[in-house]
């Protein structure tokens, strides 16, 4: 029996850490992998979308979507209609708690990446990305507990931007008959970063071509108001501060 | 028997477009899907990671890595131990000319997403993000031919910063051999984009929420060049542009 998450934030403290798995513990750069729920959680929480990978017909599939986060648990959502939520069983008429105990769920592999720089190293070799990912491995499963989709949903819509569920209408019967959500928990999960600059052999240092990264920016450009916004609607604070 | 690409781009022309199929027609927002060479090869060359989809005992993994484009031909590289590396035949016992004909190659999905802007809407269902993906399907096979090798790789270095190939030392013999590379053609392959601002239902119009799109910015922050780089060493005029 699922228990329905609270709205607030269950990260375990600092030291707490994912179980290390064959899966997760890489074959390459073992030193670039960690498992602590920090810095998990704050790789997860900094992107935008991720990149949801399954298996149709014994083949892969890798699809961006939106996600949320709750705790330990991540969700995605979709129409009904669209594919990873039909395999997860969330057509209409099996998204009831009688059914949901015989859902197989869907065995998933959910990536988020940041690019943060590029590395340009004396040698061809040696040029890399500076990047943070998060693999997690894991079988969604529909949620058809209604509080918890609520909750899901909210978090679907902060994630874009906190604070933004509290100043939008929220979903109606329709809307959400019309969405499913489903939920993969954190638990084989590792994040790996590499950081620094190029590590190019000793040899080669004293070669004539310039070294070193190239960080890429993140920011927000000026926001772009609907051009039919009623007259007299300020930029929200929580805009304000991108 | 394989052929050797030349190293100038042979995208087709504007007009040309790649034949859709049952998986890259998607089930919803069809009016979002595009297959033409020019809008696929654009989202391609824009990102610097790729999502890179296959099977591994049955469940997926979604790997971040880079890639390179040389034509209607994706090619990615790693070690000739890392997992899909191997599981596509790059052991380097397995690479030889001889038992190329046997290798069945890897099924992937490999996908690029660039997320352009994030979408608020007066209602908590329509929030949305501005993106523009690409997603491959096929099978990614080991590259065997050391010309096609070389082109290959050249490329993913171009795919870093455009010009970089001719500024660093090329690889030597024992690199080479430590690094497997696999093409993946562009066949099997759609662009999908959302672009514009929200859409809010009509009788929302007047709920007391800020609508609109925060675009993203990206860019390059100020080079870092390496601490132990020589005297001497001006930035070279591909990275002043940047």
């Amino acid at each position: 029996m699922q228990t329905t998450p609270s709205t607030t934030d269950t990260a375990s403290p600092d030291s707490a850490a994912y179980t290390p798995t064959d899966r997760t513990i890489p074959t390459r750069s073992r030193e670039r992998a960690s498992y602590d729920h920090e810095s998990v959680h704050a790789i997860l929480d900094e992107a935008y979308v991720c990149h949801l990978g399954f298996v149709r017909d014994g083949a892969p599939v890798v699809l961006p979507t939106l996600y949320g986060r709750v705790g330990d648990r991540l969700y995605v959502h979709g129409s009904t209609g669209s594919r990873p939520l039909r395999m997860a069983g969330a057509s209409p008429e099996k998204a009831t708690e009688e059914t949901r105990e015989e859902d197989p769920g869907l065995e998933v592999c959910l990536t988020v990446t940041h690019v943060d720089g590029l590395v340009l190293a004396r040698s061809a070799f040696h040029h890399s990305i500076n990047y943070r990912s998060v693999v997690v491995h894991g079988t969604a499963r529909q949620v058809t507990d209604p509080e918890e989709k609520r909750v899901a949903l909210d978090a679907l819509v902060d994630h874009v931007v906190p604070g933004r569920t509290a100043d939008s209408r929220p979903a109606n019967a329709k809307e959400l008959a019309a969405t499913a959500v489903l939920r993969l928990d954190l638990n084989e999960v590792s994040a790996k970063a590499r950081t620094g600059g190029p590590n190019d052999e000793p040899e080669d240092m004293d070669l004539p071509h310039w070294a070193g990264v190239v960080p890429l920016r993140k920011g927000y450009d000026a926001l772009i108001p609907s051009a039919d916004l009623a007259p007299g609607i300020e930029v929200p604070g929580y805009l304000a501060g991108l």
